[in-house]
């Protein structure tokens, strides 16, 4: 039973330790992971870091007050350069008024490594990269999930809520439970040691915001009531090491059948994965990006690609990434 | 972590070793434990066992095939001395036909020490004496999880639906998940040590068919959404042994708010066992039970003494109850 980590409470710090002599010159390189969000059936609530892709952000204190962007690739230009509406200098921004920092003037360099309106926490990556930076480069020794209210004021500036399935992960690694919002309650769940996860992202255009719309916003009590049963034995096979039991509880009821209309030929690619061996399959996020857990690298290694080609097939490009369950969350790289 | 159990799944036995001679003469006395079913957040799909009250069946072996019921205690005359419609006779009849021996002969003594329509899994528990009875008689050494089946025929019979949320647990012990129906998948829960559980009984009358009846058969997807974070809490909670976590979790905002309004007083007794320092707080099964988990003995009799005291005040008798979580199920008493 390894990773249980006591429940998270996050709660601001207001005073952290900063190091001596910061305001000028200190540059650090920080990288923070993807995520996969809902995990079949624990919509909203339930999300996982993987160790790729992942952004990464490099922060440089200057001697000017305030926060510059100098530079972002990797994103097509689509992302701002101004400060007031990248949601990385805006989750900083909130920290740096938080602990009174508002003094110190910070360049960001943020580089893409993965797809924008993937559906694997893109945003979430770059802004939990820029807040590890920050907090990395003041010396602020506090529990990384302090972080975690700004990070979630950088989701609502990307897509309208302030969710934190994406955001809870990459800041805090593994598999994570959002128990609660209000008031903010976060437990951290173990995982198998051998849960190997297969990503493909095909290159279609699902905005989260749409595919938020879609989900009925009535449903019937018998299907929460499969959904919370099978969300209970995922977190107990989570628990306990048992990878047949986390796949029987990967089904959901309620929010794939409309979010897979999104997602070309989803039912074929998950029939595929699963023919290929895949311990489970569904959408990441509100996609259009997809997963599956096998239980060693090579057959999700055969799953990617196979996906892929089936893609190819369609003339729908995809991006494939294979990996196990990230548990560290951010890491200064340079 | 202590009791975890791999994943039961339940299969028929066809053929179980019998006891050498069996057919005649053998008697044997059985207890199983009320249960707690749907434990505040977990409609459906979660219930426990306690040790006190419960049930207790005296079954003998005859040389005349078929079952006959000689006596029920405890009852005050509601139960049916007809075999064919009492639970427990139903259910034993059906697992003799499973197994190929109808050619044997029962009689059943059933002796309630429970009261009927409490919500405590008052069949349940009597059912589960049953079983566990003839499988001991015929020497039956498969998993007790193979009489599930059975015990959910009896629960058809007694409120119109298989629910295996108690009877899972009283046969199987401690904390139980009914991940799925179809196919069952039952998973059995750790819990903390530590755990008591105050029990009161308002004597009212709340028939399990009306309090099915009046819940809502469409629900708000956010509200789902809230239970399924609190369902995933409280299984987090419990393998954790994080009693807090258990507590926070205890929330039902879908079944509780209809259900209560059926209990005299539910919110005074909520907020009565919450200021004398409950974990939490929730109705048994559809009620008119309800519970309290505490931290430790004495809260949970100081609470279902107060509680007594304000039902007698509103003029209501009640009986009560303070146990431990039950591990063992049913139980071989002479």
């Amino acid at each position: 039973m390894e990773n249980i980590n006591n429940t998270i409470e996050p709660t601001l710090s207001k005073a952290p330790p900063l190091v001596s002599g910061g305001g000028g010159g200190s540059t650090i390189a920080v990288f923070a992971p993807a995520t996969v969000a809902n995990v079949v059936c624990g919509f909203d609530v339930l999300g996982f870091a993987v160790n790729e892709p992942g952004d990464e952000v490099i922060m440089r204190m200057t001697n000017k007050p305030g926060i510059t962007i100098s530079k972002i690739t990797g994103d097509d230009g689509r992302l701002p350069l101004n400060p007031a509406k990248n949601t990385v200098s805006v989750s900083v921004q909130h920290y740096l008024e938080s602990v009174g920092r508002t003094d110190i003037g910070l360049d960001i360099e943020l580089h893409k490594k993965m797809p924008i309106g993937s559906g694997l926490g893109s945003s979430s990556a770059s802004t939990v990269a820029g807040l590890f930076a920050i907090k990395t480069l003041l010396g602020d020794e506090t529990d990384a999930a302090t972080l975690l209210p700004f990070a979630m004021k950088g989701e609502e500036m990307a897509c309208g809520h302030g969710h934190a399935d994406n955001v809870a992960p990459a800041l805090l690694g593994g598999f994570v439970l959002i128990r609660s919002y209000e008031p903010l309650d976060v437990v951290r769940l173990p995982h198998p040691a051998g849960l190997w996860c297969a990503i493909v992202f095909p290159d279609v255009d699902v905005p989260t915001r749409e595919a938020r719309q879609i989900i009925r916003n009535k449903i019937f009590m018998k299907d929460a009531v499969t959904q919370w049963g099978n969300i209970a034995g995922l977190v107990s096979g989570l628990f306990m090491q048992d990878i047949d039991l986390i796949g029987r509880s990967m089904q959901d009821v309620l929010v794939e059948p409309v979010r897979s209309m999104l997602i070309p030929d989803f039912y074929v690619m998950r029939q595929i994965a699963m023919e290929m061996g895949a311990v489970s399959f569904g959408i990441s996020g509100s996609g259009p990006s997809v997963f599956a857990f096998t239980r060693d690298e090579e057959t999700a290694k055969r799953i990617t690609q196979k996906l892929q080609q089936h893609l190819t097939g369609i003339k729908i490009g995809s991006n494939i990434y294979v990996s196990t369950i990230n548990d560290a969350g951010p890491r200064v790289i340079g």
